[in-house]
């Protein structure tokens, strides 16, 4: 059903699981805003700072809440959770094509690979000994799949990314452009001699990936010193984050960008973890803990709930006369 | 005049836009610090804090303001804005070669691509379908340039860049290494199932880029969810930044390394945002704002002026009483 | 005696530099904690968390301090500083392949290269002109390295990594993935027009990198404006870190990911910076310094030690009743 770009309503509204009041045989041809939508276009309410745009939307369709289909007159799909109904549509409207089988003739092979027969494999990849590619993948050009990996079926590799090997990869799992999955952790023994210098620990472990997992454009995995590194099934990460290793994200945990988890942490199920967070090492994070931007984690969590650090914004001016207080706050209250 | 790294002052002082002081003919072979300077350098005085060197350098001409000039005996170029005519400068000792029309044998095109005669592009480039290339553009090696991206003229794409495609390039505008252009926006609606899965929201818009724009190595620009990510003409941003989906930066405003704008916020032009920023989704930031290193930002600024969060800095010993502080400081003022 | 896989604990303890208590000829083919380890494993005790499981690992040797020794009773490697013994023998079953001399058929080379003749270069690499490369080194698929870049001995560049170019490279140093050096720093002159407009300035320095470094995955080091930019022997950086022009980094400093070093900053011989932290430019930081995670570090630090910035986690709901009080701790403290 993906990728035609013309849907009657009757099977965008059977696709996205909402009840369809309007016109069955409706044809839609693309997905927009309340705003900027047309006839053809569905569109979806699931902002209430959007609802007064559905008395003046030119959208042929929208989905929206049960609770709100009286303020719209035309078509509307009803749903309780119109946000996942809009992002199933989004999947119709998706350009993604199907991997068809074709495997650019510049496309380097290691020894003893196991490739299923639709995979897609772009200009310049290297591959290389002992990787298994399951049916429906497609990798990008200029991907590098090195030794010992195993790659699900239908996954998706971004151009440019890099897996050092020794790594899986389950099923639907998207991988985006040059992510790095498979480095070398940071782990250097101090000689203790006189000039500081450091003794690397050769990294042994590999990396394990679940299924229907996302991971950003530029984002890092290190591989495990001796065990894996695990990110679990379904767990979202954005762009530009770093993971350490030997950390261990639980299922459906979902990381903004620009976050780092140090070495050997854990962290648990159906977690948010903000833009710019900092997790120090070594730390157990307990399932459906939620964590505010830019906050650093510097000890275990045990109970659920949402947790922050830092200072809030102010005007550069007001902001220097509080800090420079904080500077003193020990002091200031040690004299009360 | 480019690259011939031999110029009368004459031809410097006009290129610059300062007035010549001087021996017209004197040749200049390079451009280094009022420290380093040999009698064939040109160089520059536009921090008060290297003032003394004029006495001792051996620079065959220095630019300089006005008001400084009797510090200095040799050749000198005089201008109000010393810092520009040097930024000029530096462009003559450049050895950025134009482009020439060569495209390596390796390149792979996709159907209907307009690709100008002059264009450079390196080995292992990898071009998409009905993509378009303006005069005098050079990408280099082991780029990846996605389906129905138009890239402006005189535009410069560093080794191993990435555009997923759907993408406007402006002129002379310049992409770093390892840059990634209209990634997947994180988008993802919650299934609201017990195990807390997640539905990925397609991402269907693309990327806007104006002329006269820099982007830094490893920095990543999503593309919109359905309208599309833009950055204006002039803006300048520096390595490791990461912009999601729908943010919108306009003209002139320049972003220092390792800040995070999230997804459809908006920013207006002439804004400084220094690095290491977070500023989270949907807020709009007015023309002419100053963020400082390491902000959060929160919430939408509607007057320009500087902003700020955080602590100082200071010994972690002295910093841990006082963060402990902090910790209990609503309390303690209700004590008060 | 590197990749045998299977050493002798005799060999391995002259290797490690330890003192065996045991039998010299017990044979070991792995490396393991000692949770996991089985009998033909060695395994290590740094960390006093872990003393318990002496008792009931069943490693087939155990590397720990002379005062535990008496808490196992099979063979051991007495050491004051396991952790160092540890990081030895992980180099030995290490899989990190010997340089052979394969040059992949794809390798595109320009003028006046000199190659050592048991270097490995993988499929796809772009080398540039002027380009040497000492014995030993291995430059993996899709690297970039360019123009008058000299790389020293047992050097390795894994995939997709990328040198602009005027870069020196020590001898056993080692560069991540997507890794890029001498990009262009962050350098533009305020025009002064009334758009606010930006003059860039070129960059004409390169980067020096010495010997024994490892720089992290997804790193970024710009070159310099008109010195160059330099990581001196033993700097250990991890990954996604920015390191802009004319930064310079003693010997023997270490850096964790995420940490941003703003233009022109010195930081001395032996300092560890954590992870995430910020340093803003034109600064110098003596010897010994240590940074904790995420600190801001705005003014240059003259005396070794520790320092910090930031505030601790907490609830949010408590956070956001303390930072609210910061807003105002100014005038707070002006009424006490």
């Amino acid at each position: 059903m993906k990728n035609k770009m013309a849907y009657p309503l009757e099977e965008i509204s059977a696709f996205a699981g909402a009840v369809l009041v309007g016109d069955k045989e409706k044809i839609i041809t693309g997905l927009n805003t309340l705003e900027n939508a047309i006839d053809e276009d569905i569109s979806f309410l699931s902002n209430k700072a959007y609802e007064s745009l559905l008395a003046t939307t030119s959208a042929g369709c929208v989905i929206l809440l049960p609770d709100k289909q009286d303020f719209f007159v035309g078509n509307k799909l009803v749903t309780e959770n119109p946000y996942y109904a809009f992002a199933k549509v989004s999947e119709l409207f998706s350009t993604l094509a199907a991997a068809s089988g074709e495997v650019h003739a510049s496309v380097v092979f290691g020894s003893s690979c196991q490739i299923a027969s639709d995979v897609d494999i772009g200009a310049n990849v290297v591959i290389g000994a002992n990787v298994t590619i399951g049916r429906g993948t497609t990798i990008y050009a200029g991907c590098y799949i090195g030794d010992n990996t195993t790659i699900g079926e239908n996954v998706i590799f971004y151009p440019n990314a890099c897996v050092y090997g020794n790594t899986f990869v389950g099923d639907n799992t998207i991988i985006h452009s040059q992510v790095v999955i498979g480095s070398d952790g940071f782990g250097f023994a101090p000689v203790r001699d006189s000039r500081g210098s450091w003794q690397k620990v050769y990294q042994l472990g590999g990396v394990d990936i679940g299924c229907n997992v996302e991971i950003g454009a530029g984002t890092t995995i290190d591989r495990g010193v001796l065990d894996n590194t695990v990110i679990a099934d379904g767990v979202k990460l954005d762009n530009q984050i770093q993971i350490a290793h030997n950390v261990r994200i639980g299922e459906n945990t979902a990381v903004a960008a620009c976050t780092g988890i140090a070495g050997s942490t854990t962290i648990g199920k159906r977690c948010t973890i903000a833009g710019a967070v900092g997790i120090i090492g070594h730390l157990t994070i307990t399932d459906d803990v939620h964590i505010t931007a830019m906050t650093l984690v510097t000890k275990s969590i045990g109970q659920p709930g949402s947790y922050s650090s830092g200072t809030p914004m102010n005007r550069t001016e007001t902001w220097r006369k509080n800090a420079a207080r904080f500077n003193h706050l020990d002091s200031i209250v040690r004299k009360l």
